[in-house]
Parts: C-alpha cells; structure tokens; sequence
C-alpha cells in the first residue's frame, strides 16, 4: 500500500451565504487549497477527485455533480465521482480518494465537500435531516434527527450520570474555541447560564445543543507521500484511515450509548497508523449535538464508555487542556454544511499540523498526530482519520 | 497494486417490478451473487461495499442507502458507501471497489448498483434523466436526455453518412440477443422496418432507439486475486479498470461525436490491462440511445472515428459476429436500471467467460479477454473495465 499525504487545504467561511452557489462554494474552496500549496503545482496533475454532498437531490444538480464542479474550476478531464454517507459524505469522501492514492492508481487526487443547505431550509431542511434516518422505520414513524439524539442523551444520563450542564460545557467549549477561527459560523461565546437555558428542541435538547444550518465547502489534495516534499516542505501525512457502517435504524442497535460504526473506524484507523488514542495530540470530532461529542470521547478511546463527562469537568478537551477536540469550533459552532464536514476537519488538522493556524490563541502547539471523525445520521457510517505532521 | 478479481455475481431480472422496493431488489441480487461462489463463503468476511444509485434522492431514503441496504442482508457494520455518478454510479462503485482491494486495504469487497426507476417515472422520470445533464445549461434551456443524444446523432450522420437505418441495426441487434437472456425486460425480436418506424421521440430517434425505464439491481463479489482461488475454481480477473468525466454540457466539448471521457478511460484500463482493443474478444457498451453504441465503437478503438456503421453493416457484433456487442441486450432490451447498469454488465461478463450463460445459443465460445463500458448523462463521465477469465 502506498502512503498518504496531505499537500494542500482549502475551504470557504461557513455560513449562510443567499448570494453563493454550490459552484462558487466549491471553487472557493478549491484556489484556497491551490494557494496552501508551497511549491508550484500544475493543477492539471490533478488525476482524480472524489466530492461528498448531500443535498444534490434537490433540483440545482441531480446527477454528476463532481464533474460539473471539476469542470468549473478548469479540470473537466479528471475521474470525478460524487460520494453520499450523509453527513459523513465528506469523510467517505477523504477516505475513499485516500484508498485511490493507497492503491498506486494517482499520484494526486483531490477530496472534497460541498453543501447548500440554505436551499433545502425550513420545512425541507428537517425533512432532509431526518432521512438520514431510517426512513421505514424512523422519519415515517415521526422521529427528527435531533429527537433521535435526544434518546441516546436521554439514555447516557440514564446510564451514566450525565447532567443537563454536561451537555452545555461541549456548547460552551467549541463556541468559545470558534471565537478565533476565521473560518467559523458563529464566533460568539455563549455562557454556561445561556446554554441551559435556550430554546426548547428534544428533550433533553435546546438549540444550543444542535449544530446550526450551514452553506460551506472544504477542499483537501492527497499526494502519494513518496513525492509530496516535491509540492511542499511540510506535508502532513494521513497515517491511518478508518470507515465503516451500522444499522440506520437505532432500535436494531445493542447500544445508543455507542456508536459501533465510529468504534470500528477508529480500531481501523488506529491499527492501520500504528499508535493508540493516548497518542493523539487534538481531534476534531462530530458534534451535530452535544452529545454525540460526548458519545465520541468513549467510542474514540479517548476515555472509559461511560466517563467522557469527566473529561469535560476537567477541562482535558479545552483548547488548553492535554487533549484539545474541536478547536475549530466543531459542527456546533464553526457550523456543519453536510457534505464538507468531513474535508472541513481535515483542513482544520493541516493548518494546525503546520503551525498555521493563524490566531496564535488558537494555534495548537507541539501536537504530533491528530485525529478526525466523522459521523453520518445518527451513527449509520462513521469515518476516522489518523494524522502526523510531516516537517519532523 | 495488488491484484483484482471477480468471484460472485448476481442480479434481478430487470423490469418493472411495482411490488418491490430497493431492499428487495438488492437482496435478490445479494442472494444470487452469494450462490455463484462455487466454495463456502462466510458473508460475514466481506468488509467494504460500494452501491451506486442515482434516485435516491427521491425519498424512500434520501442518505446513507448503502448501509441501510447491507444492513437489509445482515452485514450491517461493512464500510458501506452510495457512488453516485448517474447512469455511471454503478461503473464507478465497482471501480472504486477494485481500488480499495487494490490498495491492499481489504479482501472481499462489494460492488453494486440498484435503481427503482418506476418510482421516478412518468413527468418525474423524464425530469430525473434530464438533469444528469447540467442544469444550468442544458435542462433550464428545455433539452431531453433524449435531445441531447439526438444532436449527437444528427452531427454524425452529417459528417460521417451514418444512416437512419444504422440506427435501427442497433435496436434490432440488442433486441434480438436480449431474446436468450433470462434476465432481460425485453425478450422480443423486432424487425428493422419496426425500428425504423416507431413513435418520434427526438429526431432521428424514435421510441426503438431509447433505452427504457426499467428496475433492477445487480451485486458483483471482488476479491485480492491471490486469494480469488480460495472461494472459486473460476475466477474472472478484473485487469484494468478506468474512469474519466467531461463537461456535462455538450456545448462545452471539442466534439460531439465521440465521448472523451470514454477515451480517457479506455486508455486506462487498456494500459492497465496491457491489452488493447484488438484484444478484447466481446464487450457490454452503454447504448441508452442507440447512437451511443456507435459512439462506443469508435472511442473504444473497435473502429476507426467515423467508421462504426460499418461494423453494423458487416455483422462484426453481432453475438456470433467476430466481436459480440452487447450479448445480454443491452441498455436497449436488457434494459437500464440507472445505477445497477454498470455492475450488471460485469454480471454478463462474469457468466460468459465461466461458460455459464445458460441459453447455449447466448453463450460466447472461447474467449479470453472481454471489456464494459458504463457512461453517465450524455457522456459527463464513464468507466471502462477489462476482464481475463481465470480458468486457463
């Protein structure tokens, strides 16, 4: 198997953008990652290019939406496919343009995500959500996206302890964290008082615990690691790559205090690099909702199932703390545009890898490896990635 | 790279099937696949699965259709993923199944396709086609699927002297091979003075030169070739496989009377099959409209650019011709069930060169090297794929 690197980063602010298209998202995002690039590089070189979205079901693009967006930025010719997981299209995505490098086929090959969410919004945008879902057995039973995640806090608080402020302090971490990032939806802090105290959604949700309707795109460019000091001086290599899936349904599930499918990634990932969760330094993790961060911390190995509360008492997953996650802002406050969450994190991890996260307050300092995770639905796929810095 | 290898494959008839959903379409075609594996196989070994559909989008379960359906045949925690490249998504899922076994990342890995297209059908259908076209400029402007099929057939006949009559050759040809072919919609000769004469859809075509609306999956197994033999005394190798996309709107190409994305393509796979065209002894080519097959002639090197008719005229491919075209019937009278046509072709492949097509009238004698052929829209994308039988 040939190895992985990552050579250029590129994505849009999220947000809500009325006057974007998907095809000004994504070529955004795309000269952002041909910038990021330090030595020249022909685009042309470009061989492949695999783009997670969700939403192209909805009328602006039925069908072939990679090679239209390839097409735009001056790269007809390339072998462009669309990816679909849901919420985790863009980790499908990077996973899967990263096993087209691993098998020797490219030598560059693009990942990416697009979403317009401000066009399936309102009533449609639920709607949307919510068939991420079982649609047999859960949206036409009347289930939301957001009442699914609200059983499995429903049942970690159960099970466990968790308390209402718990799921708050992920709310008030990543918001806080998003302050510095240019990058991000919503650069506001929330206070603990607030988070509490917002509007109902699910019980035990509030709309602080739900990650934000967002339009955004995000645009990676994975090298064969032989040739990528060819392109820079400081690639960041992809040592391990993890997917897999579960039942959509969570009745059929043994737990929903777990998510298998992020479990199964993350041995995958784990094994495939080499190293365990102590050794990772930061992650950017999936929190559509507050609790599925929490869900994380257990299913990523960074603590005991059951445990990840603590973690947030003792401030481990702070940006100054000894396991800094989501200091990007996370879904909840740098905002969740489906299809590029995926990607989004990746160019979160490549900027902070190389000591160009910008704002010194947010820079993460002498990290080593990162992780990133990526969930669809409510746990139907999950996708985990295992980075090292590679200007060691 | 490591070696890659067919050891199961299975379909639905295609048709039109108003008591069946994409659940049981694609367990059908799971079934059957699993007992074309001559030797004990544990499904629970299987690990990776890439579905291409294109509809569904339309709401019977708009994310994450893959896990959903693998967790419908009881392997739920597979790396399962939706390819989606329209009437390609199943020619790109089984190519990017044979890159992740060729990574060397795993061993038995899924390719498949399904598609309900009776439940796209009718104003809605025609809408769906229409914009695996690019929306902004071809379906707002007021073109067809049809239409755009239809100027490429005009351009050709006016450089090159194809004849309506050509046309026909081609529907009369599938027709009459689809016939033999158990799983075919079409089981019905017609005669040329039928095909001449049908219904106008879009001139020169009439309804005998379109593929129809159609349902069906199909389920091929891939396999590290170094294993292959473990599970089956006849493996089908998969020597080459490749992809390739183009603008999707026609106005934006250098030519409308040949698909570059094919030509990319092809020249892919040959290299990597270390054949070329005169090599392959039949092949399965994407003939949604019957000037797609001749289209396919030329870009696959069957035939000098302009030259296709006279292969039609000559009965070179016919199923007792020199170089067999399309011996299942084809898109034409096999029928297309848009993201399963990909995959099904590798099904036809994979019976002819075992010997097993049934009907001893339908099977090819003596072949050794055979090739598919998947385009999506009018050419936006396609994949090619060259195939060695494995009992010599």
């Amino acid at each position: 198997m040939e190895g992985v690197a990552i050579i250029g980063a590129g994505q849009t602010r999220y947000g809500d953008f009325p006057n974007k298209g998907v095809k000004e998202l994504f070529a955004e995002a795309y000269l952002e990652m041909l910038q990021s690039v330090d030595q020249s590089l022909d685009p042309q070189m470009i061989q492949a290019a695999y783009i997670g979205c969700l939403s192209a079901g909805s009328g602006f693009q039925l069908g072939q939406l990679a090679p239209l967006l390839m097409g735009h930025v001056g790269l007809p010719n390339v072998n462009a496919v669309r990816i679909e997981n849901a919420c985790a299209s863009g980790g499908f995505a990077l996973y899967n343009a990263a096993c087209a490098v691993a098998s020797g086929k490219f030598d560059l090959v693009v990942a990416a995500g697009v979403e317009k969410m401000r066009d399936v919004s309102s009533s449609k945008g639920r709607y949307w959500l919510g068939v991420s879902g079982d649609t047999e057995y859960e949206r036409l039973a009347g289930s939301t996206f957001a009442g699914i995640y609200a059983l499995m806090a429903a049942r970690y608080m159960h099970e466990y302890g968790l308390k209402r402020e718990h799921l708050s302090m992920v709310a008030v971490k990543n918001h806080k964290h998003a302050v510095a990032n240019p990058k991000a939806q919503f650069r506001k802090e929330i206070t603990i008082e607030q988070a509490m105290n917002g509007v109902p959604v699910a019980h035990p949700f509030n709309v602080w615990d739900c990650s934000p309707t967002t339009d955004g795109a995000a645009v990676v460019l994975l090298c064969n690691a032989k040739i990528a000091r060819n392109f820079t001086s400081k690639p960041v290599y992809l040592k391990g790559f993890g997917a897999a899936s579960d039942y959509l349904a969570i009745h059929d599930r043994n737990s929903i205090t777990r998510l298998a499918a992020t479990r199964k990634a993350a041995a995958e990932a784990y094994k495939q690099a080499g190293i365990g969760p102590g050794d990772v330094n930061f992650a950017e993790v999936h929190d559509c909702f507050t609790i599925a961060e929490i869900l994380a911390y257990g299913d990523l190995g960074f603590c005991e199932e059951g445990r990840a509360h603590y973690l947030l008492e003792e401030g481990v997953t702070q940006l100054n703390g000894k396991l800094p996650v989501n200091s990007s802002g996370g879904l909840k406050a740098k905002g969740h545009p489906i299809g590029a969450t995926g990607c989004g994190m990746a160019c979160e991890i490549f900027k902070q890898l190389r000591d160009e996260a910008k704002e010194p307050s947010r820079q993460i300092k002498n990290a080593r490896f990162a992780l990133s995770h990526n969930v669809g639905g409510s746990g139907g796929t999950a996708a985990v990635f295992i980075y090292q810095r590679g200007d060691e």
